[in-house]
C-alpha cells in the first residue's frame, strides 16, 4: 500500500500534505513536525524513509519483518515502539491482530501498520482539532496513537468477560454439555493469553515512558502516558482475574461432570434393584419343585406379582428418601 | 445530585459552609482549607470545581468516567486518589461496589462519590470531633476518608470467610450437595477476587502515603497512614489465604464426589450380587430336566429358599465386613 | 489482670519490683531500664503506662484492640512490635494462639499480652541469669522475648510434620478411608496457613532488627536477632514445604481413591459375569421346547451343573489372570 | 576433531588462515584478531589456546567438560559465554542439542562446540561479506554467533507449537484416545522444558551484554545484542505461554475422560433396563402358578411379547429424551 | 569423636600436625594457617577451640546442636557457613544426610561435621597436592569443601532423574499400576523437596561468597566460588524441573487411571448385554403359555440357540467395532 498520508505540523496546526521526498525541505523550518503514515510498506520505501530520517537500520529491519512482541527501544534521540494492534470482527465472533511500528524522533513521527489494524486517519483527524495538544509535538501524537490502540482493547476484554458469565451461566444451568464447556473455557483461555500477550508488555513501555526524561517527550505530555498506562494495568488485571476464574471453572465443570456421573450410577443401580428383585421372585416361582403349595394355591398369583409391586414401591420410596431416584 | 456539602476550615475547626463560588474568597484567608464533599456530579460541575482549585483535566475526566481501579496520582502539588467502596447489602447477602475519588491540595479536600458509597457526612462530624487533628489540615481529611472506606471492607471480609466456613462444614458434613458446593465455592472465589481488586492496589498507595515527602501531608499524618497501610495488608493476607484454601476446597470436594461415587458403586455391586445368585439358584430348580431329584424331594423347595436366603446372609456378612455396605 | 509485673534494671542486675507510679522516678537515674509486664490490660491502664513512658497513641490503640497482624513499627526513638504467640493443647491436639505487643525504648521495655499466651516469667529469669547480656539493655530483652515466641512454634511444627508422615502412612496404607483422609489433609492445610499468617511477617521483621541501627538496639545484640530470624526461615521453609506436600497428597489421594473404584468396578463386572452365564445356562434348560433332548436325558442335570461350574471357574481363571479378581 | 579453522582479520577484512602456533606472531599487529573455531578438542589443544590467549584455568575446564548450563562469565578483560544449541533431526521428529562455549578478547575470538551443533563457517562466511559491521571486532562476532544460535531454536518453537495444535485439535476432535493425548501432553511439555533451560538463562546473559560497558564490546555493537535479547524473550513467552496452554490441555483431556465415561455409564444403565424389563415379564409368565389365566388364554404369548416390546420403546423414547442413548 | 585432624599450613605447604592446645603458638607466625577437622564433637572440644580462635556464641551453639538450615553468616571478620552433606547409600537405595559446619578466619578453618558425611581427608589431600592454590589461605580452604559437599549432590540428582525416567515408562507402559505409581511419585516428590532445601539457599550463600570484598577470600579465589554458584544453580534448575514434571505425571497418571476406567466399564457393558441378551430370550420360552406355537415346532430349541448365539455374535461384531471390546 504504501504512504497513506504524510503531513506537515507547525504550532500544533496542519500545514500541508508533502510529498516525501519534500520531507527533509519542509524540516529545515526551524519549528514543526512531519507526520507520515505506512500501511505495509515494501522495502524499497522503507529504506527511501530511513534515508530521510536518519532511522537505525535494525529498527527498520524489524519494522519490515513485523513479527515483534510490543516493545520501546531507544536509537539515539529517537524511540521505537512495536505495538500489537487489534480488531474485532463482531459477525464472526473473532479476532484479528496486526501490528504496529512507530518511529519518533524531535521532527517526525512515522507510524508503519501490519495486517488487521484501523487507520490511524481517526487519530490524525482528532488531534488535529486539539491544537493545544498537538503542539506538545511527536511524543504526543505518540500518546495519541497508543492510547488509540489500547483503547480498542476494551471491546475484546469485554467480549471475552461476556463469554466467561455464559460459561459460567451454562456450567451451573445444569444443561449437562460437560465436553462442550470444557472446549470452551479452553479457547476462552487461548484467546486471553494471546491478549495478554499484547497487552502485558505494554506495562513496561509505559512505565519507562511515563519516566522518559528526554525532550522527545515533554513533561506535561508524560502524564498522559500514565493514563494509557493505567487502561494497560486495567486490561491486565482484569485478564488475570479471569484467567484465575476460568481454571476454577475448569476444575469446576470437571466436579459437577464427577457428580453428574455420581447421579447417574445412582439411578443406574436404584433402577437395577427394582427390576431385579421382582425377576427373582418371578424366579422363585418359576421353580419346577413337585411340593410347592403356593403354586396350588389360588391366590398365588395375584399375591406374587402383588409382592413383586410391593417390593417395588418399597424400594422405590426408600430410594427416593436416600435421594437415587 | 451535585454539591453534598461545602464547608471551610480554620485551625481545625468548622468555620462555615461556604456557597462554591465563595470558596476562592475563603482561600485568600493565610491559614484553613475547603472540604467539599460531591456525588455524581455532571461535567458542568466538575469544571466549575477544576477552575476553582486548579485541577488537571486528566484527573477530572477520571472522576467524571469513574471506573478507575485504585490509584494515587500526583499533580503537581496536589494528590489525586482514587478508591474503591464496598456496601454491603445485608439483606440479600449482596455486596455493591462504589467509586470514590479524592483531590487533595494544600488548602482544598474535594471527594467525588459515584455509585454505592456511604456518606462520608460521618468522617466529617468524627473530624470535626477532633480539631486536634483536623489541624493537620487536608492530608489528615485524605486519611480520615481512607480509613473510613477501608474499614468498611472488614465485615466483607468477614462474611466471606464465614461462608467458608459454612461450606467446610457442608464439605466435610456429608450433606451429598457437592453440586451446590461446587457452585458457592466458586462464587466465592469470584467474590474474594473482586475484593482483591479493590484492596490490593491500596497497598502501593498506601505505601507510597506513608513515605511521601511533600508538605500536604504533615510527618505526623504519615504514621496515620501506615495505619491504614496495616489494615489493607491485614485483608489482602486474609483473601489470599481463603484463596489457597478454596482451591483446596475444591479439590477437596471433588476427591469426595469421587469417594463418594466409590461407595454408590460398592453398594450396587453388594446389592447386585445379592439379588443375582438366589436369581441363579432359582434359574437352576426352573430347568426341566426330567431327572432332577431336589425337584420330587419334599423339601426341596423350603431347602431351596434356604439357600437363598443362606447365600445372601453370607454376602451380606462378607460385604459389611469389606465395608462395601 | 492489668500488671504481671513491673521492675527496675540496673547494669543487667534486678535492682526491685517498683509500683507504675514510681517509674519516672526511676529512671531519674542516669541508667537502668524498667521492665513491665501486663497481661490484658484495661484502657485506663494502658493510658497510665502511655503518659508515663510517652508511648504513641496508634500504638496504645493498636495494643488495646489486639487482633493485630506481626509487625514491627517505629515511634520516634521507640519500638513498637507485634507478635502472635502459640500455645499448644497437648491433650486436646489444638494450638491456641494469643498475641504479644512489645513497646521498647531507650529506658523501658513493656510487654502486653492477649489470649493465649505463656507467662513471659520465664524469660524474664532467664535474662536475670545472665546479666553480662541483660546489660544490653531493653534491646536484649526484646530479643529473648522473640526467641522465647519463636521457639515455641517449633512443638507444632513437628505435631504438623507428625500428623502429615501419619496421613502419608494412611494414603499408601491401603485403610481405604479417603474421605477422612481428606478432610484431615484439608485440616492440615488450615492449621499451616494460620501458623505461616503467625511466621511469615517476622521474617521481615528480624530482617529491619537485624539491619536496625538506631543505639536502642546495640550492634552486638543485633546478632542475636539473626538467630531469631534464622528460626524463623527455617519453620517457614518447613511450612511451605508440608504444604507443597499435602498439595500433592490431597491429588495422591484422589488418584488412589480413582485406582480404587476401578479395582471395585473390575470385581463388580467380574462378579457379575460369573453369576450371569450360569444363570444363562439355566435360563436354557428352564426353557419349555417339546424337543429339547438333554432334558431328557439321564445326566442332563448334572452335566448342565458341571457346565455352570466350569463355565464360572474359567471366568475366574481368566479374570484373575488378567487382575480384575 | 580439533581445530576447525583459525583465520586472522584486519579492519573487517579476512587476512589468512593462519596456523595456531602463529596467532601470537599475527596478534603483535597493532590492529586485528583472530577467530578460532575449535569442535569437541582434546585437553592439550585447549591448553595450547589457553597459553596463546591467556584463557583463565576454570573457564578451560568448563570448556573441556561441557555439560554447563547457558551463562556469562567475565575474566579480567575476556568474556567467556556458554550457549546450548539445537539441531532438529526433521526426519525423526527429534531435537538434538549440544554446547557452544565462546571466549572472546580484545583480540581473539575462540569458539569450542560440543555434540550436536551446526557449523559456524555460515556465520563466519556471512561476516565476512559485512566488514563494515565486522570492523566492530570480537563483540560484533560473539554476537553473530548468539543470534545464530538463537535463530536455530525458532523452527523448534514452531514445531512445538504445531504439536499443540494437533493435539488441541485431537482433544476436542472426539478420536476418544485419550491414553495416548495425555502421553503426547507429558511428552511435549518435557520437550517444551528442556527448551525453556537453553533459552531462559539467556535473557540474562542478553541483559548483562546489552550494559556491557567495556571496551571489549563498542556502543553500536550493544544495540545488536538488544536483538538477540529480543528473540529470546519472545521464545520464552512463546514456551510460558504454550506450558499453560499444556496444563489446561491435560486437565481438559481429563475433563473429557470423565464425560465419555459418564456417557458410558449412561448407555450401560439404558441398555440394561431395556433388557431387564422384558426379562421380568418373561419371568413373570414363566412362574409355575396353577391359577394364571393369561397362560391359557389364547392370545397371551402374543400380547406379552407386544408387551416386552411396548415396553423397549417406551423405554428407548425415554432415554432418547433425556440423552441417554 | 573430637578432633580427626589438626595440620598447620603454610606458603600453600603441609607443616605439620599440631596438637589443638598448640594452634596459638603456631599462629604466632607471621604467615600460614591451621585447618582442622573436627567430628561430631562434644561441648568442651568446642569451647576450647572456641577460646583458640576466639569464635562468637552463637555460633557455637549452632555447631554443636546442628539442625540448621545451610547459611553463611560473618561475625567480625571471620565466617561460619552451614552446609548439608549428602550420602547416597547405593544398596539401599536411600539417602542420609549430614551437616558440615565451617568456621573461616584470617588464620584458620575449622570443619565440624555431624551425621552421615564423608570425610574431608580428601579433600585435604586434593587441596596439599596443589600448593599453588592452597596459598590462597582459608578462603580457597572453603571453596575446596564447598565444591566437595557440592559435588557429591549430582549422584543424587542423577538417582532422582533415573527414577523419574522409571516412573515415566511405568505410566505409559500400561502396567497398570496406578496405585504404586502414585506412591513413587509422592516419594519421589518427598525427596526432591528435602534436597532443594539443601541446595537453593547455597544459591543466595555462594553469590554472596562470590561478591564477599574482605581480604578473608582473595579476589582470584572469588573467581572459584562462582564455579560452586554455578553447580548449585543447575542442580536447583534441575530439581525446579523435575518437580514440573512430576506435577504432569501426577495428573497424567490420574488421567490414564480414568482412561482405563472408561475402557474397564465399556468391557462390563459389552459383556453384560452379551449374557442379557440370550438369557431373555431364554426367558421368552421359559414362559408358560399353552399357545406357544415354537414349543411345539421340531427345530424350535435349535433355533432358539441359534438366535442366542447370533445375537452375540452381533453385539460383539458392534462393540468390536465401536471400540468396546
Amino acid at each position: 500500500m504504501g504512504i497513506v498520508s504524510c503531513v506537515a505540523y507547525s504550532e500544533g496546526c496542519r500545514v500541508r500534505e508533502v510529498p516525501l521526498e519534500e520531507t527533509s525541505e519542509v524540516l529545515k523550518q526551524p519549528e514543526g513536525f512531519v507526520w507520515i503514515g505506512l500501511y505495509e510498506p515494501d522495502e524499497a520505501l522503507l529504506r527511501q524513509v530511513q534515508g530521510e530520517f536518519g532511522l537505525h537500520d535494525l529498527a527498520i529491519e524489524d519494522a519490515h519483518r513485523a513479527h515483534q512482541r510490543p516493545k520501546l527501544e531507544e536509537y539515539g534521540d529517537s524511540l521505537f515502539v512495536v505495538l500489537r494492534t487489534v480488531q474485532a470482527d463482531i459477525e464472526k465472533h473473532d479476532v484479528a491482530f496486526g501490528e504496529t511500528h512507530v518511529f519518533a524522533g524531535a521532527r517526525y513521527v512515522v507510524t508503519v501498520r501490519h495486517g488487521a489494524s484501523l487507520s490511524y486517519g481517526e487519530v490524525r483527524k482528532r488531534c488535529e482539532t486539539t491544537p493545544q495538544y498537538l503542539r506538545q509535538g511527536p511524543g504526543f501524537v505518540l500518546y495519541a496513537i497508543m492510547d488509540f490502540v489500547v483503547d480498542h482493547y476494551f471491546p475484546i476484554v469485554d467480549e471475552l468477560e461476556e463469554e466467561l458469565a455464559r460459561l459460567e451461566e451454562e456450567i451451573f444451568g445444569g444443561t449437562h454439555r460437560g465436553k462442550e464447556i470444557a472446549q470452551r473455557i479452553y479457547q476462552l483461555k487461548s484467546h486471553m493469553l494471546t491478549l495478554k500477550r499484547a497487552v502485558s508488555p505494554l506495562i513496561e513501555v509505559c512505565n519507562r515512558l511515563v519516566r522518559f526524561d528526554r525532550t522527545l517527550i515533554l513533561p506535561e505530555t508524560r502524564l498522559y502516558f500514565r493514563d494509557v498506562y493505567d487502561h494497560v494495568i486495567r486490561i491486565n488485571e482484569s485478564v488475570d482475574n479471569m484467567r484465575e476464574l476460568l481454571t476454577s471453572a475448569l476444575e469446576t465443570n470437571l466436579a459437577l461432570v464427577s457428580v453428574r456421573q455420581n447421579e447417574v450410577m445412582k439411578r443406574l443401580a436404584a433402577g437395577a434393584a427394582m427390576v431385579a428383585v421382582p425377576t427373582l421372585i418371578a424366579g422363585v416361582y418359576g421353580m419346577n419343585f413337585e411340593a410347592m403349595p403356593e403354586l396350588h394355591w389360588r391366590f398365588g398369583y395375584p399375591v406374587s406379582i402383588a409382592l413383586m409391586v410391593g417390593a417395588c414401591a418399597y424400594l422405590y420410596r426408600r430410594f427416593r428418601k436416600s435421594g437415587w431416584l
